[in-house]
């Protein structure tokens, strides 16, 4: 289903359209983000409350459940909104831990409106200021494709997540591969731009990709190391 | 590749196993899961490492590293680390967050030993004890099927997802949907029985499937709804 209802998310996708048609907004595309937020602290509740007031939520819609916070917008926004709540707790100086996933298209129950016959938007890297906070992570890349598209190649997740690593092992912030994830370390808008820019890539040829990223910040075990 | 290598694990799975070849055993099939298991209080340090310590390691390999645990073994030993672990830390009284990946198939980067030749194990469901710790999940399934299988359907991965969470509902642990995930609440046991059970459900008939869950424990939020 193709809305056009309007919704508060403005579309940075306008260099997508073709013809009269307007691109599809990022709602409508399906893209957001989950974040579960853990400080290692007694003190948890006021550094995540203070965290989560001083995060901009400027352009996205926030909405906090008993086990995540979900971001949804742009792509450029939600990754600035990731860095910047990580970024904020982080500074209390506890261990924090946070899982995130980014979704694309028609992920879960929920569904979206992804239009059958429009081209896919054009690619929308990010760019996120240094947050001065470094971080590890382990991070997995889902390419959810079925079917070959129209005047696409055939389906093959692990090419395209083989390419993924290998632009983001180029970006500087790959420091390894165990199982089922590939290490990250770096500045967290580094890390967290290598997770979004592999995302929004895949997304240009798969209708469908998810990506997970579990973040550390702060760990005594990664300070003994 | 096939190796033929004996590992210490153990294969539950000699009734699928065809002629005298021996069925794979799960490291072959490279099953394994990660957990990386939070506890907001100051003192997260004892409250894990003594989790850890009264947790059942017996036929599994368990691996620390900075970011999260590494966990390979059976189906069933898996899960009864995970469920224990997070049970075990609960018991802290404190809030718990706990971020868990399954996966079975050649996920990331390091290459499995599944063999392209043999048919799949027969389904192994799980089976846990009630732990008497209650949490609230959120839940997603990614079955990343490229090609049909000889004598399978063709792949479509939100049709295996959505009869997954029928059979999730049915079990009685489905509170509802949002996006990008399903919504489960229960005890422990319960939760962690539904998510292992569809990724194992889904990998009779789709070779590579990833599961994450994000399980919480003792959250002042949902104590407050």
């Amino acid at each position: 289903m193709h809305t056009t209802t309007s919704t508060t998310i403005t579309s940075a996708t306008t260099s997508a359209a073709t013809g009269t048609e307007p691109a599809p907004t990022p709602a409508e595309l399906g893209i957001g983000a989950r974040i579960t937020l853990s400080v290692m602290s007694s003190d948890y509740v006021r550094i995540i409350t203070e965290a989560l007031a001083v995060t901009s939520t400027d352009g996205l819609v926030v909405e906090t459940d008993p086990v995540s916070t979900r971001v949804a917008g742009t792509e450029q926004r939600i990754a600035e909104y990731l860095a910047d709540l990580v970024a904020a707790a982080s500074r209390s100086g506890e261990h924090v831990s946070a899982a995130v996933m980014l979704s694309r298209g028609c992920p879960g129950e929920v569904t979206c409106d992804l239009p059958a016959d429009q081209p896919f938007p054009a690619r929308q890297t990010v760019a996120l200021p240094q947050t001065g906070v470094r971080a590890v992570a382990q991070w997995a890349l889902y390419p959810l494709a079925d079917q070959p598209l129209a005047g696409s190649t055939v389906p093959d997740h692990m090419r395209d997540i083989y390419a993924a690593i290998e632009r983001a092992r180029a970006a500087g912030t790959v420091v390894g591969s165990d199982h089922y994830v590939t290490r990250l370390a770096g500045d967290v808008a580094d890390v967290l731009t290598t997770v979004v820019d592999a995302w929004v890539t895949v997304g240009q040829s798969v209708r469908h990709v998810t990506t997970h990223v579990t973040i550390s910040v702060n760990s005594p075990s990664e300070a003994a190391r």
